[in-house]
């Protein structure tokens, strides 16, 4: 499999995540998007939603057309399909439904307002002011944690990670979001156990040895 | 079951439609997100993500604590999951995760940054004009339906609808976007294979019974 991604795109790092946490190799394909490299010619058929990651699998039909996958959370629930051990989603329907409700509320509720094509838009055509966009980008992040920390706190779902004791696909997609929010000096002391479950995440290589600073293209 | 939802929140008509297509029977429940009853005090312990669509189950624990669902797309694959019959989603790992990509490229892309509350946050905070707040609503809907189309033209697993010959997960996404941008005038002439999926889904009495204007709270 190859990942096409960027070591910064928080929904790559989810994905990367996933696959560390079912120890499956791939091969690590970068693309700057900041340079713009996901829109050059050569890549656009590896991701044909101009959005980094893309999975390519290594299923190539009788024409050597390989399947692409994009969206991360469609990645994460194939993976979850195609290598369920270990799982990312816990056993019982109405479990599973709570997983995922997490992990779209940061991956529809915050995500999507804060990314890179949609901050150049503020600036560009709407023309808002660095200061005023660095407000919009916080304000979406510290509010969109605070839904998801309602979610986590006093659940009794909620263990050493989103649900239970062992990382799963809501963590896969919170870890980066908190990364992210770090480095634009985002509030968190109102969301204390996301913090602790982003702790208890970190202590784990699967999320350690893919973050952003570890990645390949990184320097 | 009991539906909290809004009939033009596009999210909320997802379910409508999925429950539609499954056959289910439900009780709706109209919460006028424009007039903040989302935000009522009665009404909280019900959103607890503070958006529409929740879906609250028949399984009353010992305490008569009922299992609330939030989210549409875990609230789609948690019906998937319990009522399989019609199937929302195909057997194959690959054509699922085409199907939830498509629909993750509307429900992740479009949808939040159009969302009420980001276009409130727009004008009130941001001091954006009607006029720019209506360009920037539209210019999320026109680029973000030209991927999908991309995505849906000329692929071989693309049917009367979008994966195949009977409705699934995707179309219960694209069809209530559609609504919304004929609602807002965006352009549509440039994504003729959506339009003519759009058309083929309103021939079907899940999608046209459970339209905005069906809806009980409609008047």
């Amino acid at each position: 499999m190859q990942l096409y991604n960027y070591f910064r795109s928080s929904a790559s790092y989810r994905v990367r995540i996933a696959l560390a946490l079912k120890g499956l190799s791939y091969e690590y394909v970068a693309v700057h998007i900041v340079k713009n490299e996901h829109l050059a010619e050569g890549i656009r058929a590896l991701l044909p939603n101009q959005l980094v990651p893309s999975l390519v699998l290594d299923d190539a039909d009788a024409d050597g057309e390989r399947s692409v996958l994009t969206q991360s959370l469609a990645i994460l629930e194939y993976l979850e399909e195609t290598h369920p051990a270990p799982p990312l989603l816990p056993p019982d329907p109405v479990g599973r439904a709570r997983v995922r409700a997490i992990a779209l509320d940061i991956a529809c509720e915050i995500h999507p307002i804060d990314n890179l094509r949609v901050l150049r838009y503020l600036v560009k055509e709407m023309g808002i002011s660095e200061d005023d966009k660095n407000r919009w980008y916080r304000h979406w992040v510290e509010t969109g944690l605070e839904t998801v920390e309602r979610q986590l706190a006093g659940h009794p779902a909620t263990g050493r990670f989103c649900h239970g004791d062992t990382p799963g696909l809501a963590d896969c997609v919170l870890v980066p979001q908190i990364h992210n929010a770090q480095r634009m000096s985002c509030r968190l002391d109102h969301v204390p156990t996301v913090m602790r479950i982003f702790e208890a995440c970190m202590a784990e290589s699967a999320f350690a040895s893919t973050q952003a600073s570890a990645c390949p293209d990184a320097a």
